[in-house]
């Protein structure tokens, strides 16, 4: 067919001209093709939804909303605490109404970065500012892949996501259990579940704040893998909690005592609330956003007044429910702007700020892709520090997903690479090589693109670009297959990263001990 | 499985608390629920990723480029009007050199913003400013859909995607063929295509830039569907057409000639160069753009010069290739960047600004979505005025996909809701409806909900956000599935937009006319 008839499709020719493509091929890759591990800063400035005075207007609802309606916290110890920080805490109950001035002035104590350290210093992070991490997903209660289908969390698959979760280097940390290992016992699951954080990672993990135990066997296991004594403990953040309100205007008592905990030990804190908008706050975003931000704030506020200075972030976890059912969705338009928006809230309080990459498929698509960029792309122009679930959440949080969290390390990855500062100077502006070429000439062979061919691009791990022939007789792969095979590859050639021997040993025994002691019983 | 392990999973509890559900579902809706017809404007700041200082870098080196090096304008009546105009052309040969002067106020007298008239004046539209438009694919040379699978492109097909186009109120205007019919023979072809986007269409649409006769074939018949006269049509831009550079620094005689009689008849001409970095521009983003900016420059200021004020667009769709096989890649960081680098520089330059929704998948996958997502966001964030190939590109171009087409229609229906500005006002806010509710209850039922929520959410086309058990019991469809049954649904429901019968006649004679006088002869 003439090609003058598709202006845009000169690319068809070009990929069809043998004479145009590159004589020297690369070299088959040993293991796989990533980006190197590196810590992530964002030179852009944020997308804003909300003008100052918006922020403000819904920052002064908050105010109120804390002021004359209040908040329950569902726990003697954190009542008191608050009575005696001059909270209005009612008589024989447990709703806490809180002066402006005293959420303002907590607020105001908490540090606006701080640096969270992993096992391996080459993993330590910087959360605050404009940097930015990513963590593999947490909490889903099913785990999938698409040769066995879904299946309820087991510790098998926990352990194999946490393999992935180290190979990847766009993985900076863990928010949680990448999948709940429903087969351990709850009395016991967290000593194991943190045993393996610590043997088959060297990476930052969390701690779930599931009462007071707990969260002390997960500290305690923390200075145990750092190798470190309680007093460098406490002036090293190396473990962190995400804490969810429940909405609306509700704190309950195991996370309570993680709050207490945590900031006690100078440990950082994630207040999320999970206002999911007409179903657990307002119907309308402004309205939600308020008491996102109340709830946040009186869960910061109460962290800084058990500890002064303590290192906590503001999390934000709006979305909407769908109109037909009351399902929860995500990668909305609305999600994206309640993401934004919620940047602008922590930037206003001066506090490092957690998003997600969030979707609400149920099979790894389109959808799903797409749902996954909206949130993506929200988190990212709305500077969150950490992005939780960025790699492997599938069906609302439902579903740990193999080959999602393939997939989302490329989408991690290309943001990585969209963060990367765009070269301007006499050598990339390369006037030479256009001079060589010259009119009607191609670059293949220019001494410019020779010298910078093998690094001048992001090289994809997932994405496919052979021609549609090529494809068709490789078997027709989509990006969900491709991924499958990859995330086997990556398994099969995991190496599990030192770990001193002396360390292994005391967390070993701290484990048995504990497990001999019964664990956690049960609430 | 005990919920306090899933900090994140509250959804699931709601999803399955029947008590949580509204009790008033919505009727069944009639038809497709889609967004009304909406002209767009993009409220919030763009993305840069150039300092002013890099912006201006690049343009004084295409400045050098075109003043150096130059550029081939492949046409003696384009040669003359340069030489006429001051620029240096080469003695018997192609070669135009610009001084500095030239291209600056030559692009100086553009307009910043012009309208673009539809036949139906509901369809006009704004080309400019923070004005933003959706177009269908355009210029494939093959089709798709999953049952059919992948063939010629044809007329059949062609009049499908036109009824497509205009049933889907977010696509505003047609970029091109959205396939090439190519049953039709080259001779007449423009002739049966352009009929039916007037008879099967009302939006805005475009006509090749392949020859003289061809293009005023376009406006002629243009002026016609549009009931006008010569004058008014002078007066009122009507017809677009992309013109792409032949990179590097060339520009084809068929283009030109749709250069001139466009630019004499006001029609708007976008030059849009094809500056793929390491194949047709260096392997550099800086050199790449420099060059797309030289070459945009050049077209733009020899449109300037046929016929000052004409509307023009500056073009962007520098993307780079694949290391491994030379092959063409979108949607890639690279491409991100590119985007919103074109952007700044043609704000720099005082014009609107053309992107895509560009991927390089062979199927409609998660790649598909991930990529076409990179680039919509990079076009809306870069502040692009007109994004080509909106809904429906797949493979790099070659393939227009059905599916991909109502995929596309969900990314650019939330892209359009993200415009929409964030409402914070009393009631909004919704403090009643927080004191109504208080703390520990739920807002399904709260009047705040009962009055806003039939409308308070954007209500997809294609997402899919049933729980996983009824997702399964319905078969398990995926996005594509479903995009399939949509496509064929919308087209079942088709109605032809009226046409007044005079003009009708009159079109119905001039396609035969000039068919009896052998349409255009084979170049």
């Amino acid at each position: 067919m003439p090609t003058e008839h598709r202006p845009d499709g000169a690319e068809e020719t070009m990929a069809r001209d043998p004479s145009r493509r590159r004589s020297r091929q690369p070299r088959p890759r040993r293991g796989l093709a990533q980006l190197p591990w590196r810590r992530l800063r964002n030179p852009y400035r944020p997308i804003e939804v909300l003008s100052g005075e918006q922020v403000e207007a819904i920052h002064q609802a908050s105010l109120t909303i804390l002021e004359e309606i209040g908040m329950d916290f569902l726990h003697p110890e954190a009542l008191a605490i608050l009575r005696t920080a001059g909270a209005d805490v009612a008589a024989g109950g447990e709703r806490v109404r809180f002066d402006r001035a005293l959420i303002e002035q907590s607020v105001a104590r908490a540090p606006s970065s701080f640096t969270l350290h992993a096992r391996n210093p080459a993993h330590d992070l910087t959360i605050g500012g404009n940097h930015l991490c990513f963590t593999a997903v947490a909490s889903p209660p099913n785990v999938s892949d698409t040769e066995r289908g879904r299946r309820p969390g087991n510790f098998c698959d926990y352990c194999d996501l946490l393999r992935l979760g180290q190979a990847f280097n766009i993985i900076h940390m863990f928010g949680g259990y990448p999948v709940e290992p429903v087969d351990l016992a709850p009395e016991i699951r967290h000593l194991d579940a943190i045993h393996a954080f610590v043997t088959l990672t060297d990476k930052v993990y969390h701690g779930y704040s599931l009462g007071r135990e707990r969260i002390r066997d997960a500290i305690e296991m923390t200075r145990i893998a750092r190798g470190v004594d309680e007093d460098q403990l406490l002036r090293e953040p190396s473990l962190f909690s995400i804490v969810n309100t429940s909405s609306p205007l509700r704190l309950d008592g195991p996370m309570i005592e993680g709050i207490i905990e945590l900031a006690r030990c100078n440990q950082p804190v994630v207040i999320t609330p999970f206002t999911l908008s007409g179903a657990m706050s307002p119907v309308t975003l402004a309205g939600a956003l308020a008491q996102q931000n109340a709830e946040a704030l009186a869960g910061l506020a109460f962290a800084q007044i058990v500890n002064p200075g303590a290192p906590v972030v503001y999390g934000g976890f709006t979305s909407n429910v769908d109109m037909k059912s009351g399902a929860p969705a995500f990668g909305t338009p609305e999600y994206v702007k309640a993401t934004l928006a919620g940047g602008q809230l922590a930037r206003r309080h001066g506090l490092p700020y957690r998003s997600s990459n969030a979707n609400a498929c149920n099979v790894v698509d389109a959808q799903a892709a797409y749902e996954s960029q909206m949130s993506l792309w929200a988190a990212v122009m709305g500077h969150a520090n950490i992005v939780m679930h960025a790699a492997g959440w599938l069906e609302g949080g439902l579903t740990a997903s193999f080959e999602k969290l393939v997939i989302d390390v490329e989408l991690l990855q290309m943001q990585a690479e969209l963060l990367a500062p765009l070269q301007v100077d006499e050598a990339s502006l390369g006037l030479d090589a256009i001079r060589e070429v010259s009119p009607g000439g191609h670059f293949f062979g220019a001494a410019h693109t020779l010298e910078r061919f093998e690094t001048a691009f992001y090289a994809p791990v997932v994405s496919d670009w052979r021609n549609y022939g090529s494809w068709l007789e490789a078997g027709a792969p989509d990006a969900t297959a491709r991924a499958h095979r990859i995330y086997k590859e990556v398994l099969a050639e995991y190496q599990p990263p030192p770990l001193d021997p002396a360390r292994r040993e005391e967390l070993d025994a701290f484990v048995a001990k504990r497990k001999e002691e019964g664990g956690v019983r049960a609430a």
